[in-house]
């Protein structure tokens, strides 16, 4: 790019993005690792073939049928005008920022945390920082809202549980970190379907603060990555302040009418949900009894570490063909939680790797 | 949104958008008015089924397939790489501020022209900033180098054919703004193919300009609103720059599964192409019957006027079912170009509009 007029903090950035190598494990970005079956697929299909008959015309701007699906999934007493959806999480964060953070203002989260947020804050000109967590990946609450009243961020940004750690972060602590807070904040709960049991979601605040939002995504324990729909809950002054930034018709009429094919199909494509919470768990136990440290996870992946060379690890798991992800603090790996054949192949793999070069690696 | 930290320049903001109401003939937002045959459609539920079998893993990021086969619609040797593509060309025109564009830089366009445009800026924190037409919605390009030259905007947008009021810019005075040009400039081709016979595409200039590009949309000629697909063609500098704006996985599995078949199918998709032209051009010539000004178009609408009360037309004609657009300056309007069935009804509808109070109207 280097003879076009880019935006100087864009020069020698490139795309965001995992790497997509076709290899026989994928366990780098968290994916469910079951397809729907052959019914939810011809579903699917025939949902796709009756929006295409009126495919001439723009799409239903608001999604209003499927922002309702949506509600009624969460519960908690949800309407639709208290629920916005988009093309992935990653676009609601966006219109998140759009419309409270900007040109002179910050957005703030707590580290280490999803990689993608300073990104969503580069594309909206958001001032960004972090505030650290502690090294168990909790964030303590009193030092949590003195920077926030210190700070003063226009957006806290917590993920719950965190990416890359799985940690799930406790209603008090949001609570108080909402209290303190002198603008909006976001509860990322990408991966809420995987808390372990008694684990409660930030949704049963929302009745409290009208500027308290929550993100979900289908992307996850919806085994619906491909069909890229994210969602929010939060007041309807929240929401429609995100209709006023949205591009129009942002949902394509198949996105809604697929999308709304997974909703109504949730108890099978969500029927996953135990089976890798309970792999991730023995994944956890697995590594720690490697003598390798494995952060308690909430989600469906485990960081585990840590290694003087991570790099070289990963790249020894990727010549014996399972794809992990280099991510989180220097030292850490994350891994999806996946099938029994593919912990299976993951933990010989590992052990393959640390057996030769165990004293070098770790 | 009262109550909540909206950016300031949202604050009493609506969202973008024609109104979406359910009437008999809908002539407000330049759809294609001839649905996909049952084979088309067919397809397209097929190719989402087999998207929907691997709906569970992320789509391929780059939507390579999909580029290529947009290169290899538009010709002139353009590959993959030289073409990029998002929900909408609004979301390209998005990736293309972000890139180029946003806080501290200006993007100008030649009014009146598109009414997003302002909003593409808003949203990425451009600064917005028009230079006139002339009476007849043309641009001469004397003046327009002039201003190009002394305002130095970053960005610069011409839509040719411009929307509302049909005009093609011709390649010559595209040719003497961009050589003016200190930053980007892109010409929105939305509607390029409707233009008459012997109108020929920005496309052209592309091999001799890296900081031109060309957008055009699947929503209009394509009969392929719903799909939601917009593309752009430029260097591959200039692509690489919007790749890593672009928020990862934008494009859904199904979105690029269903482009590529409705791309397939081109041939049955455009084939009301030629019907739709001579309709528009035949509802411009009976305008001018009615004593009314037509611009002369070549895209597949109509601005007509003038009107001493537009709106109060607009609404007479809502009020038999018809539905046109209120946009472009002060006492015009805006009708599509669409069936003869709706060419028949929007003709008798303002014709009996007209009659009664053509006096108090015009």
């Amino acid at each position: 790019m280097s003879g076009l007029p880019v935006r100087p903090e864009l020069v020698g950035e490139v795309p965001y993005g995992a790497p997509q190598l076709d290899v026989p494990y994928c366990l780098n970005v968290n994916e469910n690792p079951y397809p729907p079956s052959d019914k939810v697929a011809a579903e699917i299909g025939a949902a796709a073939a009756a929006a295409a008959k009126s495919m001439n015309r723009y799409p239903e701007r608001d999604a209003v049928e499927l922002r309702a699906d949506l509600a009624a999934y969460l519960g908690h007493g949800l309407t639709a005008d208290q629920v916005w959806a988009a093309n992935g999480s990653n676009e609601v964060m966006l219109h998140v920022l759009m419309a409270f953070g900007g040109p002179g203002r910050t957005v703030l989260s707590f580290a280490p945390t999803y990689s993608m947020y300073p990104e969503y804050a580069r594309d909206s000109h958001t001032g960004w920082t972090t505030f650290p967590r502690r090294d168990d990946f909790t964030i303590d609450p009193v030092t949590a809202v003195q920077a926030v009243t210190e700070q003063r961020p226009d957006v806290i940004l917590i993920a719950s549980p965190n990416n890359p750690s799985g940690t799930a972060v406790d209603l008090d602590t949001i609570r108080a970190i909402v209290d303190a807070a002198p603008g909006v904040v976001v509860v990322d709960e990408a991966y809420y379907e995987f808390v372990r049991p008694g684990t409660p979601s930030a949704l049963e605040l929302l009745p409290d603060y009208p500027r308290l939002a929550v993100t979900r995504t289908m992307s996850k324990a919806f085994a619906f990555a491909g069909g890229r729909l994210g969602y929010l809950a939060a007041s309807r002054e929240f929401v429609d302040a995100l209709r006023v930034v949205r591009l129009p018709y942002h949902l394509s009429a198949v996105t809604q009418a697929v999308a709304r094919v997974a909703l109504a199909n949730a108890d099978e494509l969500l029927a996953a949900v135990d089976k890798l919470r309970a792999n991730r768990d023995a994944l956890a136990a697995w590594l720690a009894d490697q003598g390798l440290q494995a952060a308690d996870s909430d989600a469906n992946f485990v960081l585990f570490g840590r290694f003087a060379d991570r790099q070289a690890v990963w790249q020894a798991l990727l010549d014996k063909g399972v794809l992990i992800r280099v991510v989180g603090p220097e030292g850490w790996l994350r891994v999806s939680a996946g099938t029994d054949e593919e912990m299976a192949a993951f933990k010989a793999a590992l052990t393959s790797v640390l057996g030769t070069e165990k004293g070098r690696l770790l």
